[in-house]
């Protein structure tokens, strides 16, 4: 059975044809893309001609628009959003609703109720679906709304409509779990490195080497964007928890027989598409990719990621300004010697300071010094500290929230795990841990979930409880 | 890039370690599966656990729903229906849209109370389709529901919001064009012949020679069932309009070299899945086909279908029956010699009771008699005739109005074109051409939609009008 | 990266353009079909032009040929084959070997002498390779030449030289191992019904029941006959060693769970092409099975046939007739007595007679009496009857002889396995397995191929040494 | 169908085990692997054990041969070539050819002395072909074999065995065609820009250029060694005849849309296997493009390549110190005056002066004063200079001789055409389009081949004719 030959093209053709045969019909030409794109819109909404003739006219926009300035494209997203539900007729359904006699008379009110809710511009959307990169052009024009959307409100029930749309059409139901390695497709490959989020690939080399036999990479896909990733995950294949990025990345050390191997460590894990911002397959990915690599490599039994942990030293810089007791004494005490000072309050200064310059991991003995510190703190900071009054049982560290989410647990702090820029900055150079076991992720989740306990190991929660 | 291997397997092994954990946690195991099923239900709209939990429960339901007798199942269909939009919670939401202040304030409420309208049932039916073979799972529940509902209009709601998710991901936008020739596995040709509907398959024989080198066989197919046939249309390629579809079927008539035809027929098209029924791409299938065709074959001018007249015989027996003017003097005077009476009256009777025995097909003289009067009753039947008092301009017959919607135009009537029973009960023989003129479909389709106008050949249109 | 568009097809065009402009060139047109091969044969030895026209004559010769009636071809064969090796050259040649004063310049004088025994023939043959089809073309010519050579010794040389070009062609490292189940084209399934020789598959619905979950079929392929099967083996999964092909074959037995199984029982071994007739690879075929599906299924413990025993009953016959110690005087007794005589010359008489009748298998009385007798001359058959003089070490059965080079151990033998027409008139109902113990498979080729030991079982030895 | 499963790691496991066994077998382990290897040898060509065995043996030489020093390679080499014809066997072989009494007799004869005079190590090297990447393992066997027979004579047998074993297994019959673009695997376009030989490819930047939508890289495969490239070809798509190398590879030359070209620029063609050489395939693979692209590209009207000229230098250099007539006496003041200097003699010194420098081509004085000189001597050079005595009818130029061999014709000189260092020394910058008529490949190629007639545009053959 062969799959139509260069059927897509023909079907393109023939909407070209089409769009070509309207704007001979509509008679007038409009004078600018603008007034073109507002009667399309128009016509389009109004339901004139076949479904064929829609989508010719969603093709005609799409064009139009990705032609546009900014300024055009935001009053073209106005236009587009106020197709809105028609008041009155959302005024007379609400009325049948409540003036619904019984259940059924009720129920098809509701039903009346919920069509007449529905804007015509989610028609409009779903039209473009049909087209050649019709799923793309959506997904990248909700990354714009996503921006527009902040300097213009009256975009957000535009944005929440595309959302709800590309929701449903993205359910990880409908995803494709494919490996990745140095037989994929070089302009596969070119978008990956555009995508890595977490550790910037540098070279050809660089990738070469994260995609050898000792690594795994995969990614999902959706049938209808197929040369675009949607979110990726790099793995190592180690033995024992790995504890430095920069280890991992290292292409001079030596290759690992994955056979030999005995955990798998999640190091990268990268959203492709900021116009999906807000619909997640990361706690899939992570748990699909666990089950693959246990189905191939018997020999591996932990699987586990070494991850930033991004808000750390922006949280710690605060503590030390405001928290007179953030350390004990005996730290103080310790810290203020090794680093210079001598009063508890010099200690928290003088970490403080030693931590802005952003150098002391070079030197071992301020490392010394300061890791059973800054561990306790990391350790605090991961499992006892809170994101604000909402959210009073959810972590603060964002990366830490969606492993827990996940149903991780919290298993080992690594200092000095990634020593870029970047990671003295924003962690301290510390990394964690997060253990993904397959026998106890659900009751992870559910306790996370439900009671905001968070599961870690007990050396870690031992740390968290601090000195007083 | 490799699809990762067994994957789905792996996932369906970790959903079965799940529901296996899910029913020792539930700890006492329920009695029966309408109670464990009960207990899902509950459970799977409180939402409690993961997504990972959701869906195994999702996977049980369905396991335990698939094992159950017709009344269970229809117990079962009740209670997931009882899932429906809180009252109290739409009654608040319509309350905050009618006390909406302002434009941004009415918007949020509206937006709120969409949410309120949908029912949870709705989430739960969602979580099918990451099952593998869920979609399939979900369109034939849809089938189940569309018998269900006649005897259980409680079933309605969860009928309509059924067809609306599978309207939604079999949007054709989705869906795949393949072309089935006799290299496709034997497998799916076996569904190909258990769902042809217009003219059986009565043999490998028969589907080989549907499939040689002059003949086209194009079916859609959607990503997340591939092994299903949604619709497939059968052509065949021949020098001018095709008026036998014996004469298509019979084995022993000669190849044609596809290089040498000028017209491709599309003598049948069947919809493969019931419970996708009101669910439109029929008119998607037959122009991609065109496009597909005329691009393979530059010397194929002209598009048509060899179809029934399902409804002829049965609006022709009555109009015998009740209208006396039906035949002209002429007419009833020819037609009563010629079968055997001598007044209008008995030619009408003349006519019905030789058309009830089903034989006249077979006797020439019979069949030149009869000629002109059939066909321009079979005439005024397509063009004319109303398919009753709400739909005064569509046309009667069901075919008819399916390909005038598509913006079809009816070409040429074709007596002795199916001598089947069926076609000699149904049809009286006649057999119709519909012509798609890709330049014309559009106009065609809107002039039909919009003001009831049907196209048709010339002489069609005057043999129509009739004799009075 | 994809493979070039229908390269196939233009290359294929270009060769007509050049036939045709080779015909043009040629001037007059030769008067018939035979003139043009003539002539196009000699051109091509004559090596006039590039190997583009070398190729676009080979294309032209092999229409040509197609079309030609018996007669026709035998001429064009014997033409062919007369294009040998120069005389002169091979004599020129032999005597520089014989000359040559030392070892390289000897070395030089037999390569000079290889080429020049290698016939110009072979050269035109190769050219075949790079047509479409053309593989299919020479493996087709040889199995016209295997008939022709019976009437014409001259074409010996010629189906030599083919059959030397298509053993390296087909050398078992070209050929790549296909599973074939229900999902495989219809058209390919077709060939496999055509192809079975040994158990004739009657409907699609019998084939349907060979390729069920709890049945493999796996062929060879050739990558430049992509479409035809080269050899086939049909495999059943049970439990125990299968004793009926009947019973294997039987529509509505129940289906095994495959991972129950323990046995895999090779019933079915096929050569597809005649063509290749000489050139073995049944031998890797069944290795290749064995290892593919010991490791799907770990829980398949033996490998087996359910093999026919052809010429069981040809040489039972001659026993019986020549041979008055035959059997023993208690078998004699035992076997006249029920099957209607007195004496022990009767008893071999009453045998011939009842075999002779074919209807013996349905009666369990004859049944129960002639097994002991039937099982013990089918042992001493296959495991020390030998195949004449010449192959004094080389069991008489060519099945037998088949299994045993190839390593495998005769284990049991099956009364009543095969009741079909062939099964009773061939082997009297007696089938036999043979085990393939992957552990063994080398010394038992080694034993048998070097010493003509035959490995069987125990059982089977202990029958075999008979009465005496 | 599905191809069977990771079959070759079936089969590549039970070699091991075989191997394994077969070293078990072998009783006390040999000391070193060169006797291992012997010990293999002499078992292998003993014919002991199945076919299996035989293979295993191979499998296990293989892997003890890559493991080999140099110099332990080299006396494998020679102990696998002394595995020759039995002379005893030759001699009685050609023997009975003279004895032969009658016709086919001798036919008879002859077929038993080719076999005679078929090395033993010939079978030997077949047996390699089925191991996973036997095929790669002989053709790099080949390539040492051409290295250490210069150096050991005794090896050429030996080479030329598997020569002809290769020449056999790569005919073009066998290869298939393919397209490589920036969608291509990144490891097949990492070895592309390993083998590319012509114009070094300097970064993946480069290499993403020449796979632009304005380009076309083409490559042969075999099956048997699926992910190795052959031999590749680079095309661009342009307008007119292009005259510069630089030009086409600059990564900031805009874009052509390839639907505007009217000529397609074969710019870059390598072998990629020195173990293939003297097996021909650039022939077949320029005609194969042309057929593709042909096909594709309707306005492309004319195939051309843009060729070095690398033997034009050096002849140059030898004429300049040789032939005090080379240039004519216009041609000598002229230059003189240009260059520096005033008579004959010193135009020719002084024009093999700038040469030497290197420099000349940036000065655009020079560069019109030397123009017309060296587009007649490069025209002289190419048209009319011989390659020696024996290849009297041989162009001289070795990138010329492939050109005309295929039936192309010399159509343009172009000056400044390859302003690269190699291109300076070798050419003085000249390229040369050669023009691939498909109307006249094969007269062209007669002519040249027959007649050693060069095929020219009659601008070239006028300026080759020179000044006296």
């Amino acid at each position: 059975m062969a799959t139509a030959p260069a059927a897509e093209n023909l079907f393109d053709r023939a909407l070209k044809r089409i769009v070509g045969a309207f704007r001979d019909v509509t008679g007038a030409a409009p004078t600018n893309a603008a007034d073109e794109a507002a009667s399309l819109l128009a016509a389009c909404l109004a339901g004139r001609g076949g479904e064929v003739s829609a989508r010719a006219r969603a093709a005609r926009l799409a064009q139009l628009y990705l032609a546009m300035e900014p300024p055009e494209r935001r009053a073209f997203l106005l236009s587009l959003a106020s197709y809105d539900a028609d008041p009155a007729a959302v005024d007379a359904a609400m009325d049948a609703v409540r003036a619904a006699p019984d259940d059924a008379a009720r129920a098809a009110a509701k039903a009346q109720l919920r069509r007449a809710l529905e804007p015509p511009r989610v028609k409009l959307l779903t039209q473009f679906t049909s087209l050649p990169d019709g799923m793309k052009f959506l997904v990248d024009l909700r990354e714009v709304l996503l921006v527009e959307v902040r300097a213009e409100p009256r975009l957000g029930p535009l944005e929440a409509d595309l959302k709800a749309l590309l929701a449903a059409w993205f359910d990880v139901g409908f995803l494709e779990l494919r490996r990745i390695d140095w037989n994929s497709g070089a302009a596969l490959l070119e978008k990956l490195v555009d995508y890595e989020a977490v550790h910037t690939i540098v070279s050809w080399r660089d990738l070469k080497n994260r995609l050898d036999s000792d690594r795994r990479c995969y990614a999902f896909f959706h049938p209808r964007m197929p040369d675009e990733l949607l979110i990726f995950v790099e793995v190592a294949l180690v033995k024992g928890l790995a504890g430095s990025v920069q280890q991992l990345l290292d292409l001079t050390a030596p290759l690992l027989d994955p056979a030999a191997a005995d955990t798998a460590i999640f190091y990268s894990i990268s959203n492709c598409q900021r116009g999906l911002d807000g619909i997640s397959f990361g706690n899939f990915l992570i748990k699909r990719v666990v089950d693959v690599l246990g189905s191939e490599f018997r020999n591996i039994k932990q699987f586990a990621t070494l991850s930033p942990i991004p808000g750390f030293c922006r949280w710690l810089e605060r503590r030390l300004a405001d928290e007179p007791a953030l350390l004990s004494p005996d730290e103080a005490e310790a810290l203020g010697t090794a680093l210079a000072g001598e009063t508890p309050q010099e200690g928290r200064a003088a970490l403080a300071e030693t931590l802005a310059q952003r150098t002391w991991h070079r030197d071992p003995e301020l490392v010394a010094a300061m890791r059973p510190v800054l561990e306790r703190l990391a350790a605090r900071y991961l499992l006892i500290e809170n994101a604000g009054a909402r959210g009073a049982k959810r972590a603060r560290d964002p990366v830490a929230h969606f492993h827990l989410s996940n149903g991780a647990k919290v298993e080992r702090l690594n200092l000095l795990a990634d020593t870029s820029d970047k990671g003295v900055r924003d962690g301290a150079t510390m990394m964690v841990n997060y253990l993904y076991d397959p026998a106890r992720i659900e009751q992870h989740h559910e306790d996370y979930v439900g009671e905001g306990k968070r599961a870690a190991s007990t050396a870690l929660k031992r740390l968290a409880r601090g000195w007083s």
